[in-house]
């Protein structure tokens, strides 16, 4: 059977409901819509196994914040992004305790630079509270690891965080990755965030091994942005919406597996959402504001 | 009408023979295959003004090399490369004279990257010449221009080549892009030389004033690299090759116009040919092996 | 005799004096120091042959701005800087005309980078005015030219901006290019602003033929920051402290020549003050503030 | 007392001798000079305690291969040095077991680059081992880290090497860095190895805790490439030079201790060094020509 690829609990569940029965039930998962600082907001909570199943997915919460108008720049829109997704992800977190962010994925690789990015964008205050604590103390500890991939490393980023957090011993691992989505208006529009660990590399074909709180032995926490769509995936939606049901789009996936779309600017989109996400974290993890963060950083 | 999208004057013979009765014969358009170095050569010439309205190109030679193979790094499969690039580029070229070479295309967007990192491979050897006649006789004048985009600088390519031509005074100018093609197989894997000048930034959307003869006084030779597949254009080939012919596909390009499809790891794909364009620019300019202009650039 | 190196008239001036008698006076130099902004500003006219001949540079205006408080990141010490240079490089403008900026220098390496990072914080208008003239009726047209350095395009600077003056027929010129000091501390602490052109390169010991008025046709005005003190000079001026001066510093440039000082962290240095002076160049050409600036760099 | 600084067991040993009375002999210290390749190399073995009290450094072998002909880019001058440091580092290693190569320092600060630089051009085998073993029985499992600097990560290059080295379980680490020379004429043209382990970012003045056989319970061998000279040590010795002893240079160290005297192309020596390295490692662990490394890693 085709599978189509998403990381997207949101698509997972869009995926369940196209291919069931209309009167079936998706039982075990709960949705919810809100808005969010202007930007819609979208909670899938996986509730039991019926719903693992369902979804393919972890029990636990999924926020994906839509931030498709990010990109007409109207007032305050970074500002409220980083609101947005600090003040989500700041909910799933614990109140407390030394934080170790993670960011998976190559950093010469646009599409999967995500992480890489996000990272340069986090305050590093560790070595600071350490050598200063006096002046430091109004601060949560945060170190910052930049997993690289297994090519350029020879090690899983699995491997090399848990080795990481037996040394730093955090209270809490944030891990940021590029995802895949299943359709090209969520590229570059959309942050989800979970509080159930993270595969890395799935958003470019790579799945390694989990960072979750079973193998790290600390809760692992995601934040995500799709930067591609399988060019698979895509056309057999748009065969679907065609009525073309006979089509196997599996065949599509010939010879062009390592296809997908993205679009035509992604070098500045992926730059610009990464530090959202930076700052996102900040905001959680910190009791600063943004011109703060700004001052810090630079 | 839904346009479908390429550059590659090999794919322009393709698509017209699609659309024309079978019963046509595309008159002012010769085409012939040979091979060059391992790697299948499809020569392009189109002769007169109903070949220039069939395909929608000016007259004169286009030469697409097939590098398919090269990505299963068989013996000198860089070498022959740069060979058969260069064999084909010189016998397009007057045999003397300065020339310039123009990387156009935005750096800092790897699939419009082409040009300049192709730039970075061309052995500059128009200032050691004039510095130390006696010690650089032998070779020929090159200068090097990066045009950046129309966003980075203010100025249309063709604006600045032409006041650069004034100066420089150059024989030839030798002009590098990334181009579009219509199908994935050839994304990466193609070279396409031809002696007829170039419309820059058409690889990705961008259509600015042309680079020829006529508007810098001077032959211009292209060399592209077709980059990216224009999502529409793929869908609609899908849609066709299903049968669906009453759809469309200009509803594909809405909203979501900017979308490409590109390798996975075009990063890599777009500097290791950009690489093999600038050498093959070597081969055809000076009187020099493989090995000697390794030396030199290094 | 010994030569130190220095591209700012204010040091070339105090050479001057170090090496006058103490009765002498330096007649056809006018020097005057203010402040502005919080930081120290130093303006010293050469006013005839007299002045040119004994600080060897040509006459005009020379504008030093102390930012060593700068790095000291006090309340609104960006804001600050941006208006200090914005101000005195608006006052040596004429105030209307298309501008083209040039940054001078090698990108690729850090020292000589401050022109092509200050270019890219310039706003780049005229290809918008010419396309949409009545949404951009507001600003002024400015483009902008990344020169490069002879090893990497084969032309020299003053030959390529020549070429595109006559394309684009500015009404003035804004060079900008890294500097030698004399001193270490005025290494990225400085940033001089001339009306007299300038000589590309001259930072870090390539002389090139100048960009100014005579051979461009254009005022041309100069920005510059140092980011390097010669080796030699630097230990010329030790010596000297010490009382020995019987020893001959050209003796220190025997096979080390091309040694420089530079801070440690260089790197950050360099693009800071970059983004000053680019800033400080739109604060010039254009109406706007400095959030204006930044929401339309964004 | 004014500290010269030198990260050169060499220097160490020459500044001892400078200090001593000509009468006394410098035991627990032995010095032999040879060629090799074409390289002068030097070897320094300090032999006990007395040995270490007297240069400052742990006992060991150090040895010293000078490139400054390296420069001069006659025949297979990258190919000897490349053996030069393969043959030596050889020498020292273990003969069998998976290796992890450390690249300490700052990959965005030229200067500190070295180590990053030269990870990029080590072959990482461990993962290929692992998924295809007997495709890769040949090869000898390699790692790679890249450690980045306190301020980028908020964790001590030693801690979390130490994480890593119980994850990955090497059997050795091989620590690249850059270092401080006392002597100009050493920046970039020396390649320092040893068996007695680093102290990351020595090189550009950051000490931190040492990577070495006691802090990480495996053996730990430092490859140093010297990018910078600590400007009041260059100071001193000029002041010497001159008989000037009576000068404090110490003060030279007041308000711009930061200072660091490099070369002008400092961008591009420490790129094609990093590379001897990097090669000379693959040399080192795996049983490879130089062409085969080309291959494998292109």
């Amino acid at each position: 059977m085709f599978i189509k690829r998403t990381d997207l609990a949101l698509e997972a569940r869009e995926l369940w409901q196209e291919s069931a029965e209309r009167t079936s039930r998706l039982s075990g998962v709960k949705a919810t819509k809100t808005k969010l600082e202007g930007y819609p907001l979208t909670r899938v909570d996986i509730l039991n196994e019926k719903g693992e199943a369902a979804l393919g997915k972890p029990q636990g919460s999924y926020l994906t914040i839509d931030l498709t108008t990010f990109w007409q720049r109207k007032a305050d829109f970074f500002e409220r992004a980083v609101r947005a997704v600090g003040s989500q992800l700041k909910a799933l977190l614990p109140a407390q305790g030394p934080a170790l962010v993670v960011g998976l994925g190559n950093p010469a690789m646009t599409p999967d630079a995500v992480g890489p990015l996000a990272a340069d964008s986090v305050l590093i205050t560790r070595h600071l509270i350490s050598a200063m604590p006096k002046h430091f103390s109004g601060f949560r500890p945060v170190a910052v690891f930049r997993s690289g991939v297994l090519g350029t490393t020879g090690v899983e980023s699995a491997e090399a965080v848990r080795g990481l957090v037996a040394e730093v011993q955090p209270a809490l691992v944030i891990a940021v990755d590029a995802l895949a989505s299943r359709r090209c208006e969520r590229v570059c529009t959309t942050v989800q965030l979970s509080d159930t660990g993270i595969v890395p590399g799935s958003g470019v074909g790579n799945h390694r091994s989990a960072l979750n709180q079973e193998t790290l032995g600390v809760p692992v926490y995601a934040v995500g942005i799709p930067t591609v769509v399988d060019a698979a995936t895509l056309a057999a939606d748009l065969l679907e919406e065609s009525g073309l049901t006979e089509v196997n789009p599996e065949r599509l996936r010939q010879g062009q597996q390592t296809l997908m779309v993205t679009p035509r600017d992604i070098d500045q989109q992926v730059r610009d959402l990464s530090k959202v996400v930076g700052y996102g974290i900040n905001w959680a993890l910190q009791d600063l504001e943004i011109e703060e963060i700004n001052a810090l950083l630079s």
